[in-house]
């Protein structure tokens, strides 16, 4: 993945800068993404060790009916089973982060639902299965791309499909996450060195239609990867406002695209001028996701960095009026009932959002710096 | 409310037998319902202190445009106005739960969300705005009802719309339920000393399509209750297996009406017999409802029952193969996509369940006893 820092180098450079000069967020991040695995490997042990203790536990009856309506020879076998999806995915994680092993610290936070995370929006971005939801977040924002060549932004990458897609149809392409974690398993899925096989949803034992749904495999990617358009795209890990907030950034790019990411921001306003800041005179930004304000300040980042405290949960009338007081005029919105975000295509309980759906031309009010 | 106990004499026996003969499961449940209240005005005084810092925090223009955007005077009205939606839940809370004040013990547990559950199950159950959720539930159950007078045990029955709903056709109900709090907010609604107004989704900020959708106020109930129908009503606060299936109850119903009640069960063998055992020959089990597996054995009551350290997570396909091994014939089955349990209309973020909707006619296999 060409120009730098690659994915797995951003990772790296803001793991290895502990004592470096990155903001306290980024360090600490760093730490909980290293704590996250760890706790992902402990909670899976957990969980079937709770499996375990569950089943040995049934009366005579009980323990003859369990085997019988699962087909199971023995009452072990259900947690056996999903044991080894956790090995499996344990396997890949080690070798997508291998800096990341030992945690300096433990922090009493629930972190593994991270690891969970990355898993399910790995199959989002790149397993066939993920392609009704690409298909509602992406698409929407692939088709707002000119035809000529041009310099496009995309913060909040995550997994990185779209960053790759975009630069496919021979854009430059410079992206944003915050989320090593994410970054360095984009990387490991891009760099091609055979297909990775994980098991995302081997701990959601409830709301199953079939046995084995929650044990099944999945594959990445499902495209051949185009060493070449990897040769158009930047990427890097630092906090949005930050990397692009001043002036060397001004006007650099000719359009923005934003999937699940306005909802990122602990502070929105900060994000949209940073926003306008990036885009020249007439570019645009097309933005497609939810607006469920996922950013918790205080229980990522307490007390240890003030900015990062807020959290401004807009409705949707007035995010697009706060996008457009200033610096953009909103040229199309919509509100998309039924999408899904790193859903389990087979489970019995989905989570079903309206995307808010837009795009914004930036006008020519400059930006202030402060 | 006919019969022994009403659900608020239930409540409070429930809550007075600290030291008698309860089991200890139900005594730890009556602590914790005290407790939520106490955690849900915490977590709510919390959130809205939350709300006011990240606000006054903010630089002059954010604060100017959050204003603009909102149509507020100041920061501080966000906050004030889910202030008094909080205010307007504690007035009802502490009327139907006057014995539930101070909680005994404190334990480190995010209890609140049950008292956000408790009302948004209300608005399912007495208001408007959950028709469409009682179409989805308890139309499929209703309409299995003969038109001759039966007996009928409404397992689960919490705030208690569906065995009302049976009573007035002019049944004989028994209705159960391990929640307390949820019998006491049932009674509070069906002895109609007036209209309810309540704010179920005030600390809901994220997901909102329009400002003020989260402190918009819910009045139940949404009909004139029918007085005579209560009189063919009782109601019980105790431990489902423990209460239905003992030789006492024995083919005791014609019909037993589930709705997202069999997700509850640590073992859902021990609550396929009980239906069993309450069952005539020919009586027919009708159900409704997800698959979730809500019951948290380990969190709720780890190492004081052990018997409730169990959730067996079965699949639709597994479940389907248990209630048919033995005492039931399943006549009907059908798994509905897009349903709703206790879901905000107006949210944009919904919960979307596959119901798992069957009929099972009891067969003349005799239940045996432990």
């Amino acid at each position: 993945m060409g120009v730098s820092p690659s994915v797995l180098q951003a990772a790296e450079q803001t793991y290895a800068s502990y004592t470096a000069d990155l903001s306290v967020a980024e360090v600490v991040y760093a730490e909980e993404v290293a704590l996250a695995l760890a706790m992902y490997q402990y909670e899976a042990q957990e969980e079937v060790r709770r499996i375990a203790r569950s089943y040995a536990s049934l009366s005579d009856y009980d323990t003859q009916e369990i085997c019988r309506v699962a087909g199971f020879r023995s009452t072990g076998e259900f947690a056996i089973r999903i044991a080894k999806g956790i090995h499996q995915n344990m396997e890949f994680l080690r070798q997508i982060l291998p800096m990341l092993h030992e945690p300096a610290q433990k922090v009493n936070t629930p972190l593994h639902y991270r690891v969970r995370l990355l898993l399910s929006e790995l199959t989002r971005d790149w397993a066939a299965e993920g392609e009704e939801e690409r298909e509602q977040s992406y698409a929407p924002l692939v088709k707002e791309l000119p035809s000529e060549r041009c310099r496009v932004l995309v913060p909040g990458c995550g997994t990185g499909r779209l960053m790759y897609d975009v630069a496919v149809l021979g854009h430059d392409v410079e992206a944003n996450d915050f989320d090593v974690m994410k970054l360095a398993a984009a990387n490991a899925v891009v760099s091609g060195s055979g297909p990775i096989v994980i098991e995302p949803y081997c701990l959601d034992t409830c709301n199953r239609m079939k046995r084995d749904d929650h044990i099944r495999t999945v594959t990445l990617p499902d495209c051949e990867i185009d060493k070449n358009a990897l040769s158009r795209v930047s990427v890097n890990g630092f906090e949005f406002t930050e990397a692009y907030g001043s002036a060397e950034k001004h006007e650099a790019f000719d359009i923005v695209l934003t999937a699940a990411f306005v909802d990122t921001a602990p502070n929105v306003f900060a994000y949209i001028k940073t926003i306008a800041n990036v885009l020249k005179p007439g570019g645009r930004w097309v933005n497609t996701g939810p607006l469920g304000w996922l950013y918790d300040g205080d229980r990522f980042n307490a007390g240890r960095d003030g900015k990062f405290l807020r959290r401004l949960e807009l409705s949707y009338e007035e995010l697009m009026s706060a996008i457009s007081a200033k610096w953009f005029d909103i040229e199309v919105k919509e509100l998309v009932p039924g999408c899904r975000y790193c859903a389990d295509q087979k489970t019995m309980l989905d989570t079903d959002l309206t995307f808010v759906n837009f795009v914004a031309i930036r006008n020519s009010t400059p930006v202030e710096y402060e």
